[in-house]
Formats: C-alpha cells, structure tokens, sequence
C-alpha cells in the first residue's frame, strides 16, 4: 500500500471543493495514491473518490486478484474485454454516490473519446474542477518513503556509469556499451530503465535528441552516456561525459564551461527560489563564455515516478522551490562537427541546499 | 519518409469532410504519416493537416533539425520550452488557413487539457470529427513495407526464444533469463523490446500479468515466455511455455488443450471471418476440455507500431478480417497453485489463411 494519507488528501480536496466525485485516470497517480502500479494501456484502470463514501478501483478483470493480494482495503471492481467500461463504472459510482454531480477529472491525463464516454454516462454531470494541478502540487515534495526509492534508483544509475565507462573501447558501438552496463544491471536485477540509454560518442553527441546508435568510438573523443533505472517505481536519471583518450582544447574548453555551469547552479539551490532563476545561473555561464546559442533545452525537469514531472526549471517558471522538490540540473552545449556535452544530477531540494541522488565524479574523466 | 500517399489520404478525408484542418496529437500516427518517429513525453509534437494548403509539423525546437535531416519535405515549426506550444500553434495554422473553423481531432489521443487549450485560441471553431477512427482503420491494412518490418522484428523475437531457452538452467531466476535473452539481442543490435520481457516460471505463470522477478526454475516446472522486440519502429509480440524436466501428467493436458486451441484457431482464420468467430474457436475448444474459466482474458491483438492495436479478437467485435491485418493468436489458461501456459503468434491474415511472424516451434519442449 501506497501512503494512505495521499488518497485522504484527495478526499478532502474533493470534499473542499463541493464535488460528488474525483476520477482518477493516470495510472500513475493511482499508484502513488493506492500503491497499484499497472499500465493498463489501451484498457481502463480507474480510481474514484467520493467526498461522502469509500473509495473504489475499477480494473481490467485480469489486475482485480493483484489489487487485492496487495492489500487494497476498499472495494475493486473488473471488467471483461468485451464489456463497456464506462456502463459498468456508471453503475458502480450511482451505487456509491445517488446523485453523481459534480466531478473532477485529470484533464492533463484523460482523452477526449473517454471523456465523451463519461458523459455519455452522466448527461447531467458537470465536469468543472481538474485535478492533474493538485495532484501536481502533491507529487511536487516527496516522502521520505518517496526519497529513499529515488536514491537508490541513484545508487543504480551510478553503478551504470561504472559499469559503461568500463565498456568504452575503440572500435566498439554505442550500442554495445549500452548493451554492457544495461546487462550489468539486469544481472543485479534491474530490469527496467527509466528510458532509453544514451550513449553518444563524438560528433553524435551534438544532436541532444539522437539515439544510441551504431557510431563507432573513436580516440580522442568525446563520450556523452544519458541513463537511469526504475526502482520500486522510482526514476533515475543522470548524464556524464567523459574523453577517451585526450581531449583537443575545443572540447575540453566547453567540457569546462558545462561542468562550471553545473556546478554552480547545483551549490547556488535553495528552498525560496524561483525554478526560472535556476535555469538562469546556468544559462548566464555559458552564455557569457560565448556558448549561449548552443544550450537548447531547459535547464531541467522534476523527477519522481518517471523522468519527466513538474517542475520545469526554464525561463518563465517562477515556482518557488521548497524542501522536497527533486529535479535535474542539467546544462549542455552541442556544437555541430565539434562536440556535445550535458553534465546532469537530479536531486533534492533541502534545507540546506541541492542533494544530489547520483554521485559519480564530474571532474572530466580521461580513458586512455 | 513514410509512404507519402498516407498523408494524401488524411488530407483527402479531411477535404472529403469539408474541413478545415486535421490535427494530428499521437506521436505513433504522425510517425506512421511522416515517418518522423519520436515520443515528445509532456512537450507537443503535431500535424497539420489541410484540405487547401501544404501540412507542417510543430515539434520541440530540439526535433527540428531531425525532421529536416530525415527528408520532410514541408515545413516544420519548432517551439522552446519556456514558449506557449497553442499560440504558435494558432498563429502557425492561421498562416495556413485564414479561417480555420471546422477541425478534426484524435479523439482517442488528445487530453482534456491541451483540447481546452487549443479551444481557447480558436474560440468559433468546431471540433466535431474524430480522427481516431479512420487511423485505426488505416493501420489496421499493413502495408508490405510495413508487413516486412514485422516478419524481421518476429525473426528477432524467435532468436530470442532460443537464446531465452538455452539459459534456463534450475536455480535461475526469471529475471537472470530474461537479462540473458535481452543481452544477446542488445549485442546484435536490438536495443528496445516492445514490452518487459515476462519470463514465468510454474505458479507463477499462473498470473498472466505478473512480471518477471526473483523466482527460481525449478525442475518439473513450466516456464512461459512473452517477448517482442520493436525493429524500425515495428513490434513483434510471440508467447512460448516450455517445461523444465518433465512435465506432470496436468501440466501436459492443459498444455495440450492450450497448443490445440492455438493451432486450431490459427488454421481456421481467412478473410471475411468476424474477429469474434476467431475468439470462439479457441475459447470453445478450451471451455469444453473444461478448462474456460482459466482463459480469462482475449484471445488476440493487433500488433504493427505498438503491441496494443486493433482490432481486439473478442466477443462482441465483429470486424470482418481483411488481408492485410495483423494479430495475436495467443489462448492461455491459467490454473492457480497448478501453472499457466500461453502460446501465441503474431501474423497477418492473407487470401490464404493466417501467416504468423514467428516460427519457433509449438509442440511442447522438455528441457533437460
């Protein structure tokens, strides 16, 4: 079971706000609200809270024995493939809330095609209150519980950094590097990554959004690995570049301007800050040593049950950050025909400043 | 780039239906139309599509020089993430299309959200056209480019079958055989499966939704294999239970209930048949072998960009077969406390009968 004062949180925000009931359709949110974590794809997995009655989970027939192993203490109910999804929840909201009025939804989550099946359902309902904002602001600061999964998934990204700089040799694909720290990892039982591996070796390593491909590496280069893995439903997610072989003065010297940029951003972090003037210290280093142009992307994003949550650390985001908030510092520079390099930790907000989940060395790394 | 005569047919229905534009939201369907394949998670990637003017891309300013390196041949908008993606996106679609009153969505993709947010910047407009219906039917035909993806990703998977069989040795966990498996796939070049490998071993193989874990082989026991693997953008999805050492005498029968179900029902398929009809076959041949209670969940479906498309081979969808469509065969019977068994291949239906994607053998194997 997931902490159950979340999903009492939800009642009372569905109490707070006069709603009858609150539809929760992101599988993730339902894992963080009742501990399931299921993809249910194409199928409907569904979580209903009342303000004035229990909460229930609505499931493909095939999860229903899982929810309950678990220890889900509320009622779940299943359906069949070949039946309607949303004329069995329709009978299972009227049994337990007569007269189902006003609703909120996670508008940041639900399509339109199941939301016109809704209403189908319910032609008097109004569907005025989101709740994707307040779950949110929820996911936003983490529990203990929360951080200590994270850094483990952290412990493991570092294990993969080892176990893929291990693997750099000439002639060898990014690939294959891949393939060697992925196996390493699955062989510790690790199976999932948070997403797909990069490694990037020298002039590839200028397209941030490319793929790990069949590039070979070469001395004297550049080397940009981009991973992390998913632990007990918790992300990593962590950049290093390092050189095989020595580095020409153009690479180092960007490689230098990065990790400055990152450096100083992570040790300037603290609760009260606005998330836009993170982006900003790191953005002002590189512009200032003429690199500006070539640092594409936000500074960085929150992390939490995937790589990719609230917050944005990017211009126009004047969220204060408070204690608990997880997100990456990463700043990078990719100079087509040159050269890319991205140095990233994600980390919490304390305190006392930035801790970072991953703790790999970032002074450049030279193989030889 | 994609079969251009796709993106010609989108725009021919969006002519055909008197509107304005088409929006295109799912990052699967606009590969699928512009051979642009990338998953922008919480950023926007789109498609537009007129009756009356050229279509163009809006994509993550980071995707921009991707898209014009692979070939597109139109014009592609890019957005920075501090930007607001709709009002671009209104400016760039009113440079189309002066007025653009009539749209078309993906109903079945769009969130609740970005709908409201695009509503905002064209308040007069009409959103009365579900797109996802005509996608689906599109993709449901497999074109023989496409179709000769899917027989290379279902070689791929039969390699792994052997490479998954020849590591199950007593005392191995699922896990220790799938990282093997996905090892030898990753050293050849195949970096993404199309799903978490699930490797199962006796009891627990009696959870169809179970995932691979810290489960030991164990002598006398089946294992079940689900895989697929995804090859230039296509999946392949293939399912074999083996034993390890010999099976018991109710291991064997429900195996063979399960094989002659599988076999029965793939040489049955033909052209013009209800998707529902092929799901009987099966389901009758398991129900009166008085094991229909433990096949609780669809026999089959589709497969092409992802292992999740239509048509479902279920009761209730009475979609005739056309050549040229793509499914899963895979009946399954699940006893508690006793084992589960799932035998399935992916093909296409031809004017012949039913071609599967995978060739590794069927009749039950004893490993020693």
């Amino acid at each position: 079971m997931a902490d159950a004062t979340k999903l009492e949180q939800v009642r009372q925000w569905t109490a707070e706000h006069q709603l009858d009931v609150t539809y929760v359709s992101n599988f993730h949110t339902i894992s963080y609200l009742t501990g399931f974590e299921s993809n249910p794809y194409e199928r409907t997995l569904a979580l209903f809270i009342f303000a004035d009655a229990d909460p229930f989970l609505f499931a493909p027939a095939l999860e229903v024995e899982a929810i309950k192993d678990m220890g889900w203490p509320y009622q779940v109910f299943g359906y069949m493939d070949h039946e309607d999804p949303y004329a069995l929840i329709a009978e299972h909201v009227r049994a337990s809330c007569a007269h189902p009025t006003k609703w909120a939804l996670e508008e940041g989550n639900l399509t339109l095609d199941r939301f016109q099946a809704l209403k189908a359902q319910f032609p008097e309902a109004q569907f005025t209150q989101d709740l994707s904002p307040y779950i949110q602001q929820l996911r936003l600061v983490k529990t203990p519980d929360e951080l200590k999964k994270l850094d483990i998934a952290g412990q493991w990204a570092d294990f993969a950094f080892e176990q893929g700089f291990a693997a750099v040799k000439a002639g060898r694909t990014e690939q294959q590097i891949a393939a060697e720290l992925q196996y390493a990892l699955m062989k510790k039982g690790i199976m999932e990554m948070s997403f797909g591996t990069l490694v990037q070796a020298g002039e590839h390593a200028a397209n941030p959004h490319g793929a790990t491909n069949e590039t070979k590496v070469k001395p004297n280069e550049l080397v940009l690995f981009d991973l992390g893995v998913m632990y007990e439903g918790y992300a990593s997610d962590a950049s290093r570049t390092i050189a095989y072989g020595q580095p020409t003065a153009k690479q180092k010297e960007i490689y230098d301007v990065c990790l400055e940029a990152q450096l100083t951003t992570q040790a300037a972090v603290k609760p009260g800050m606005a998330a836009e003037d993170v982006d900003k210290i790191a953005r002002d280093i590189i512009t200032k040593a003429g690199y500006g142009e070539y640092f594409i992307h936000r500074l960085g994003h929150g992390i939490g049950q995937t790589d990719h949550e609230f917050p944005s650390m990017m211009a126009g985001n004047k969220m204060p950050l408070v204690e608990g908030m997880c997100f990456s510092i990463e700043p990078g520079i990719y100079i087509p025909g040159v050269a890319g390099v991205r140095i990233e930790d994600c980390g919490v907000v304390t305190k006392d400043g930035f801790k970072p989940f991953t703790h790999t060395p970032k002074e450049l790394k030279i193989l030889d």
